[in-house]
């Protein structure tokens, strides 16, 4: 038998076909930007159905979305993808896909997934993915279960309250993402440029409006100064946050995953450091702080495992 | 049927037999403090085997304890209690009862089972009692179940690192505990006396070893400024760790509790008016914020609970 994980980002959508072991049978990308509501809905399900009709028997479909998933109504909103606000994935999917089961989380919730399937995470029970992108978002595994709370929208740690007093440049991301997302780092690097006009290095040739992460962390390479300055702070925030994480589910491992880990699993030794500060001791003792192994796949990955669990539970039920 | 509910606390014990319903049928109280390890447990083996011989017939037992509660050794950490750093309390209960299933939890467990079951949070699977005494614990309901971490040691709120950078008083009690706990109200009116030689007002007099939360909550009802400080920042405290409760839990209601809620109640609006600010939005529009009805009794009614849910599974067993 065969799986089908799509990971639909706001850019493109990546689709791979899994043995139920997790072997990668085969894998294709299409793009989704550009588009907009039902077009790229349509998009994505023109992709499903070829594969539904190609070499693989698929038996059973997960798709792991940029946003929030509404698992009573079966809709995403997604603040990615224009006129996702509602949108009604898993009927579409079921619908061009009539008698495969059909399952749908947020890509936080699938980065877990994927990594107790297939990456760090395996047999663990308590375990939490930090995904630091152009947002934070975080997939928390309680108890083997994904921790979804009242409306679907438990893990938003990108609004984790980690210094006084409140900043209105917090509002509409919040104060960790603020300052430690991929975003956070480009605009601490802006904050840090105005507050030290006598800083002549290469990130001040950069137009501001042009500044990337990927700038800082150039820079950092080359041992420029602010560039160093920006991720001591960066690394202040994640080892708050991973101490937080950590008194408060007193989980077995964190996983540090999205486009920043990346090139920020260098500081992995100092976030520990940090966050041993912080956290309560007995549960930061017992904790094991790893970088994603699976990377930019660990949606895919979680996707087709989303897939195989939702297979499981239909045929009990 | 009836059912005990034991609240072991550093200082005393209460004892209570309720119907299955939830009515209260007798209570009494024993002292715990003054002794050590097997001699406080033998004191309240002696007052159980008295209630199991009384009037009403016991079908089972839930004990609410000072600390962390080890599943699966069944054993005791409770700081607070000399020698119960690893109490085999399980055992001990179940010997003296003999057929009588018995069940354990900490006291942050019992809060939030006993306001599910007859306080604020019924009919609530995402809940979390905020426990703020002496220290600050975090009782959390993650869709029914009692989040338990791997350890046990979930839920240690107190740990909280809410403002940086940090600093070494820290140490040993975490940065929010430090700063917003009973014993953190006393340790913060300290500091502002130190740091404002020119106030003259009430809190001055007192002796500073003998300087207490009630009596910075007397003085912030006469108008004394510098209580009044106090609580301000207790307050952002309080607020900062509701906010990051909604956004990581997105539960449907946070019940304020513990010693300090009680005279800190009056502050509840001010509370949700700093965690609007901080916290992901639509999870804060969807809690709701309550002072616990239950008081002092939300251990004993938890414990109760705990006894009449471990009752139900030994019988499904």
């Amino acid at each position: 038998m065969a799986v089908l994980g799509i990971d639909i980002g706001g850019t493109k959508a990546c689709f791979a076909v899994f043995t139920a072991d997790g072997e990668l049978l085969k894998r294709e990308t299409i793009l989704v930007q550009g588009g907009r509501g039902d077009e790229i809905g349509d998009r994505i399900i023109v992709k499903v159905k070829e594969i539904l009709t190609g070499e693989h028997q698929i038996r059973a479909i997960g798709a792991c979305v940029p946003g929030i998933y509404r698992k009573e109504s079966g809709t995403v909103w997604a603040p990615n993808i224009p006129g996702w606000e509602d949108f009604p994935l898993l009927r579409k999917l079921q619908e061009a896909a009539p008698g495969v089961p059909v399952a749908v989380d947020s890509d936080r919730a699938c980065y877990i997934l994927g990594e107790v399937w297939k990456g760090k995470a395996r047999n663990h029970r308590h375990a939490i993915f930090l995904a630091v992108g152009t947002g934070i978002g975080a997939g928390i595994l309680v108890d083997g279960n994904i921790l979804r709370g009242a409306n679907d929208i438990a893990g938003a740690i990108g609004w984790m309250a980690l210094d006084r007093p409140f900043e209105s440049k917090y509002t509409g991301c919040g104060c960790f993402e603020h300052n430690a997302s991929g975003e956070g780092i480009a605009k601490i690097c802006k904050e840090m440029l105005e507050a030290d006009p006598g800083y002549e290095g290469a990130l001040r040739s950069i137009p501001t409006e042009r500044l990337r992460s990927s700038d800082v962390f150039e820079s950092y390479e080359a041992g420029d100064p602010l560039a160093i300055l920006v991720f001591d702070k960066c690394i202040e925030y994640w080892g708050m946050a991973t101490a937080n994480l950590v008194s408060l589910f007193n989980p077995s491992i964190i996983i540090y995953g999205g486009g920043v880990f990346g090139p920020a699993g260098r500081f992995l030794d100092r976030i520990r450091g940090e966050a041993l500060k912080w956290a309560q001791p007995i549960s930061m003792g017992k904790v094991s702080l790893e970088i994603s192994a699976l990377g930019g796949d660990a949606g895919v990955y979680g996707a087709a495992h989303l897939a195989i669990q939702n297979l499981k539970t239909s045929y009990n039920a």
